[in-house]
């Protein structure tokens, strides 16, 4: 067999990275597709292979290699070790798996002392040609024959010394020259054998330097470490290019450049170049490049060519290019060129132009945009110039940027704000009586709590940038101050929080505000055609409920009721119903809190109106509603004292026998607040639960205190019934939330039929609504057969099914354990914010599978927190989930990847 | 078509119980086996859906009856309706299922004016006689004809009033013969009609009585409550009896027996009989009936006829007999027959000796013994004669009864134990610095927590009478005093506690001994033989491993290592290691655990050698080994008091410029005693988890303190080592808890390894010893496959699994919402108590399924506590677990269950 082992770039086939490496494959599409790249040729892996098993390169292989040195000689007119006007080449390794770092590049290969002189004499540059070859000589030295380069670099150094100079652009040529001798005499000692002159002789090295570094230590871990297998790339291949100078004078240059603005997306020549300068002049930061558009002035014709570079490119490539360039001699060779980075701005803006341009479809644009970049857009983020470092860090609790003045209570965040301020709230942890500071902050800061703290969820929810258990920080509420190692922030002290990465600085950093521009909307729309989920939002609140809709949620899936009972005026009624020592007392409470439920389901119906609206009867226990334990002894020890002093005063005054004997501090009232105090005491150890977790919540309170759900449905069912006769076409679905059994559901569900009954008699209309449940504890999955019978959906809150499936708390695991199961590699991600696909995931699949026998048109969705990320939509499309639904602010990232999800199954 | 209708005893089949119903066909089955059953007839269930059909008895019908009436003349030589010699009967129902109390019986049908008189002619009792009647016509008036019973009644106490008479019995003939007359005008004016007099119309009317009352409403609601559908029993029939009586003279006896004791089991003849007298004159007491070997003395022949009786109802039922019988003028009726109840050793002794009498099989033997019922041997129990009431109620935590005195703290036990007294332990709630108190009680009572509450668990495990949570008893063991409603409890006041029903009694009440007889033994060994399910106990010590040995275990399934940390001499240690500041130190703590952990292995793998011994690696988080916040809290404020007082003192003193300037009250050791303390609350804080079930415990520990695995496997394969060197074959098998993925698994099996090689270097020899893992979070059961790769075997930890099934905490389940689901039925039954086969069930199935696919050799457990129970233990049977491991007490009980669980199968 005849095999061919070597392939110039225009014979190569540019698809075949596993024969030729991906940049030689890539190499060979540039030259094929008509760009000027050096010409070059590839050596095969499977010459590596050959040649890793025999030890040496067979002879065949060598002489294909003389010959196309031969054929680039001709096409160059330069000579491969000739005097006149040398062939100098750069040899480099490349697989079909990028592995960045592994092996330097060797440039200017064919340098020896004879080629040396024609290379001055061709460029008038004596420096120029010292300085490339002592870079010859160390580069082969360590790479291809493996002298230490610690010996190149100390002689390098003592050169410098000697002649008194800083900066190596300081060297004169004849220093170079001293550096090249030096060096020629490094490789001899280290070698025993003078360096070699023959430039086949150094091809050949060359060639098998590359070789051997596929099985050489480093490789071989960068392997295991990566989990590449044969399958994915075995062996590399050896790309031989020749030698371009883009300083060889003022008709030479070398540049970079984008087929259009990475900043902006905007269609446009951007780059830099620099006139009669080496690629690496760039880098070193000497002298600064000039933008592209200059060159329009300065060289017009090579300009013209650059834009048709550009054109042919994005034409080829159907994608933004990030390429380099040389001109040598007036003559314009495109060295290399990859897909271009850019910011999420950027993609989205090039996505729908290129559209437009015809250069793409509408799948490969939605495609080429990574739904998480989005975040980018939906959030303010720190200026990324700015260069201040921490002063502590947390959790990255909820995403978006915030400066303010630090306060310590949500009181004075509250009259802060509504004074103008920016404020942050700073809190050990938050509390549901905290919520009003939500409102009036722009960020908020705690030192304790994980990711599923009151306060993560809480400004998640409402979109406001949260940084969670920032344990360096101590925060003292009662002194207003909080202490940072050295550092005290007092209240008024301006800090900024980045809820992305969980960094929190002194001093305002600026913060660039986020955009919702016309091509997202195009793009969006485009996704929602894509998809075959639906897009819904968690939401509780009429504000963030707007938000959903203009983020283009399909309607709400998650209406957590208990987040209105927790609004500051309301909390009182809630705590009266709790504290009810009898069923009577308890309605009496309840009745109150009707009206304002009522008025809360309408309006958030209306808004979204006539899309659904998913509400969960009241989850947490009770125990949520009331302060805790240790907060009332510490109000009722207080309470005392004052009484105490109260009556030391009275005392006092009463022997003075004076006449104003004061009831300025009335002890009645100090009593009976104590009085008051004490019950929620006895009623909060009560209800003290082991695991609240695990509790006395969800359907479980809707069964022992039947009149809380009543309540509850009656006030979504009025608001509805109000709703329609009033014209608006509102429909909401009433969910049943830590359901375990098809009983519990029958339960609930009789009382909905009875109160719907009675509703439609009063108002003379017929209800439509759904029913459903939602599945979050493992045996509602086990027993999806019997529920589907009775629920018309369901939807999945797997953050509590992640919680029981892996036995793990949250906010315990995350605080503990968690960091180090994913540093050991135990677990891949975090269960909580990547769905785990493997354990839930599993249990997800057999629920839809087996609600779905007993009730195919059972809908299915899920509103989890990981319903908002884009892995987990995928695996959620692909076991035919109808709709996730996430928070508001992640709405667009959810719509990008369940048209991802689509067109990736379409493949 | 010519139907049958009626059916003599000597005609039915006696198994065709549908058509027959129950109680006809018990009455066909004994007449055609030979016993003296009065002769009588049943008419069909066929007949009553036909009445209840057409409203009417078909005239064929009726013909059949007066034939089977003419029959029965023959057959006795008594007339229907005739003067001479009257013929009566009784009418009673039976449907094929069973319905209690749903219809009276009619007895002495047949009488009128004129049969009374030959009645009290062949008796020669007048008083007979018109007792007889008035309580025909009363049975008759209100059962066939629908009469008011309080107007009887009424008319009944208005002639006991006039004749001054208190007692029935004081009535004399005259006064029954004026009863029998308003009866009969009662009926008259009540019905309209006279009473009827033609004894076939009397006949008729009853038989249409018993045929309409199916359609009744009170059998209707019971057929509904109970469930019994048209396929378990439609219609009913109609049993009709000769009567005959034990009270026609000195040659006539009534009497009831077993035909063993059903007391003791013995093989005698037992039971009681009254010369003339009928049934009901047992019943009322009034007379107090001879014991049965009376009668050999009394009527020699009638008692070799009733041993003959009993042999015929043994030899045909092959089962215990409860029988009732009639002596009429030296005749012996049987009158009716059922398997005789039981105590658990009655059952036991007859099923040992029925097999060895050739009666029945080692199937039946075993079978016919509730596996349940062998609690009663195993547990002393409270003297069931005792007529106390219980001062409050608690949860049977643990089975049995104690009586002694009340202390309040493990200390006393401890001292009152030491002196010889018996004592209870009365505690709020128990930790585990208690456990010496434990080993001191007789029993545990507390007023709060589960039935998983540490005081439940512990005492279960040492098989100690325990009632936790009983809630109405308030506990100050500050006051050294307990208060239950009014009465108060000091110490060493005496009561009694009954952990299987969850009593309360104040002062001593007698118990019953637990017996393991013979036959018990003897039993068990065939059910050993019996079943395909091993048994193996839980036991954490050497004492509770020898019962489990001596209870037949087959091993030890689980031995729970944080209960040796527990013992009082190692809670410091542990207390050490907890507290450490760095690896380091906690290293220290645990080199001075090592040794006192291999002695524990070591006792006891010696004590079960060669059988198996499952050690489970640390499980509980840690916190559970420090006091609780608040107790510390407490301590450190009754120090800071001490010290303030110390400190007063000596200023006191030195004020006094007293010589003796006391230092015998140092400050210092009072400091560094609080500094400890608050050493160990702020590692208290530190540890602190919002939801400790679900926190950092089990392999969580083992992976983030590894120190402490390591020092545990050490401990056990040093401890193995050593036996085998003392040439003692043990046999460990080392489980990890809480797994949810296979590569902690790997990450443990990894120490393991490099331990095991340590060892056997260190000893010389090889070990032989089983890696396994927990299946108790939910998932690994759904990563079964992958455990299974490196998991030699699973455990099934169904407590911890069915929390994590439901997202319910057990304690705070049990104690707020479990009550209600149980009773509105939501759940049937508790599933911590018995196993859940629809949810746990569902997800164990799948875990056996899956690990055996990949691991074929997989064995396959469950140490749950639900492990104990008979019906969980059907179900481990017939998803194919290899064994069940439970408390050492439920031993017997488990080896039974397995038993029946594969004798069950095979049927």
């Amino acid at each position: 067999m005849n095999k061919k082992y070597v392939y110039a770039f225009t014979e190569g086939d540019g698809r075949d990275k596993r024969l030729l490496g991906g940049k030689g494959a890539n190499l060979c599409e540039m030259t094929q597709i008509g760009l000027n790249v050096p010409p070059g040729f590839v050596i095969t892996t499977e010459a590596c292979l050959e040649y890793l098993e025999k030890k040496t390169i067979p002879d065949g292989i060598l002489d294909e290699v003389r010959d196309h040195i031969g054929r680039l000689e001709e096409k160059t007119g330069k000579r491969f070790g000739g005097e006149d006007n040398p062939l100098l080449v750069s040899v480099r390794s490349g697989s079909a798996m990028s592995m960045p770092g592994m092996m330097d590049t060797i440039l200017n290969l064919g340098l020896n002392r004879k080629t040396l002189r024609g290379l001055i004499r061709q460029t008038a540059n004596e420096r120029f040609g010292y300085d490339a070859f002592r870079r010859f000589i160390q580069l082969f030295g360590k790479i291809a024959l493996g002298v230490s380069d610690a010996l190149f670099d100390e002689a390098f150094e003592d050169v410098k010394r000697a002649a008194g100079v800083k900066a190596d652009i300081a060297l004169s040529a004849e220093h170079l020259k001293e550096i090249s001798e030096r060096f020629l005499k490094i490789v001899q000692d280290a070698t025993g054998r003078p360096f070699p002159e023959d430039t086949f002789e150094q091809l050949e090295i060359a060639i098998k330097a590359v070789f051997g570094s596929w099985m050489g230590k480093r490789a071989v871990d960068y392997r295991r470490e990566f989990h590449i297998t044969p399958d994915m790339a075995n062996g590399t291949a050896v790309n031989v290019v020749t030698m371009v100078f883009g300083n060889m004078g003022n008709d030479c240059a070398t540049g970079v450049g984008f087929t259009r603005n990475p900043a902006t997306g905007e269609n446009e020549m951007f780059g830099e170049y620099l006139v009669n300068a080496q690629g690496e002049d760039v880098v070193a930061g000497i002298r600064t490049p000039k933008p592209v558009h200059e060159m329009k002035q300065e060289m017009p014709e090579l300009y013209s060519q650059l834009v048709d570079l550009r054109d042919k490119l994005e034409g080829h490539y159907r994608e933004v290019q990030d390429y380099e360039y040389t001109i040598e001699k007036s003559v314009l060779y495109c060295l290399q060129t990859r897909n271009g980075k850019m910011n999420a701005t950027a993609m989205v803006r090039t996505s729908v132009e290129m559209y437009d341009e015809g250069l793409i479809g509408k799948a490969q644009a939605l495609l080429r945009v990574n739904p998480s970049h989005l975040e980018q857009l939906l959030h303010p983020c720190l200026d990324p110039s700015h260069m201040e470092k921490p002063i502590a860090q947390g959790l990255p609790a909820s995403p978006g940027a915030a400066s303010g003045r630090c306060v310590f209570d949500a009181d004075q965040a509250e009259i802060q704000g509504r004074a103008g301020e920016k404020v942050i709230l700073v809190r050990e942890e938050t509390k549901p009586e905290d919520i009003h500071g939500f409102f009036a902050a722009q960020g908020v800061l705690t030192s304790r709590g994980g990711k599923t703290s009151h306060a993560a969820v809480v400004a998640r929810g409402m979109g406001k940038a949260c940084v969670a258990g920032a344990e360096g920080i101590r925060v003292d509420s009662r002194a207003r101050l909080a202490r940072v190692g050295e550092v005290t922030l007092r209240e008024g002290d301006v800090i900024t929080i980045d809820g992305s990465t969980g960094n929190v600085y002194l001093g305002e950093i600026p913060t660039i505000a986020p955009k919702f521009s016309d091509e997202l909307k195009t793009l969006l729309s485009w996704a929602d055609e894509a998809a075959r989920l639906k897009v819904l939002a968690n939401a509780d609140t009429p504000e963030s409920a707007a938000v959903a809709m203009e983020h283009g949620a399909m309607g709400i899936g998650l209406c957590r009721t208990e987040r209105m009972f927790n609004a500051s005026e309301r909390l009182p009624l809630v705590v009266e119903m709790i504290l009810a020592h009898d069923t009577e007392e308890r309605q009496a409470a309840l009745d109150k809190l009707l009206p304002i439920q009522r008025e809360d389901f309408k309006q958030l119906l209306k808004i979204v109106a006539p899309r659904p609206v998913t509400i969960r009867l009241l989850d947490p226990p009770m125990h949520e509603f009331l302060p805790s334990e240790n907060q009332l002894l510490d109000e009722i020890e207080s309470l005392k004292e004052y009484r105490l002093a109260v009556k030391g005063r009275s005392t006092a005054l009463s022997a003075l026998n004076a006449p104003y004997a004061a009831n300025d501090l009335s002890e009645d009232l100090v009593n009976s607040v104590i009085a008051k105090k004490e019950q929620m005491l006895r009623k909060v150890r009560e209800l003290h639960e082991v695991n609240p977790m695990l509790g006395h919540r969800g359907v479980r309170l809707g069964i022992t205190y039947p009149e809380i759900y009543e309540m509850q449905i009656r006030a979504i069912l009025e608001a509805t019934a109000q709703c329609l006769k009033e014209g608006v076409p509102v429909n909401p679905e009433i969910m049943v939330p830590q359901v375990i059994t098809a009983q519990e559901l029958k339960h609930v569900k009789a009382s909905v039929d009875k109160i719907r009954r009675e509703i439609e008699t009063e108002f003379g209309l017929e209800l439509a609504f759904k029913f459903g449940s939602m599945v979050e504890t493992v045996r509602a999955c086990t027993r999806a057969q019997d529920l589907a019978r009775i629920a018309e959906f369901f939807s999945f809150g797997t953050n509590d099914l992640t919680q029981a499936t892996f036995s793990f708390s949250r906010e315990d695991a995350e605080n503990k354990f968690l960091p180090l199961y994913t540093e050991y590699g135990i677990l891949q991600d975090n269960p909580f914010e990547v769905l785990d696909i493997k354990g839930v995931g599993a249990l997800m699949q057999m629920t839809v599978e087996w609600g779905r026998k007993t009730n195919p048109q059972l809908e299915v969705g899920i509103c989890g927190e990981q319903g908002g990320h884009p892995t987990s939509i995928r695996f959620c499309h692909s076991i035919g989930l109808d709709y996730v639904s996430c928070s508001p602010h992640r709405v667009p990232i959810a719509r990008l990847a369940a048209a991802h999800a689509q067109l990736l199954e379409n493949r």
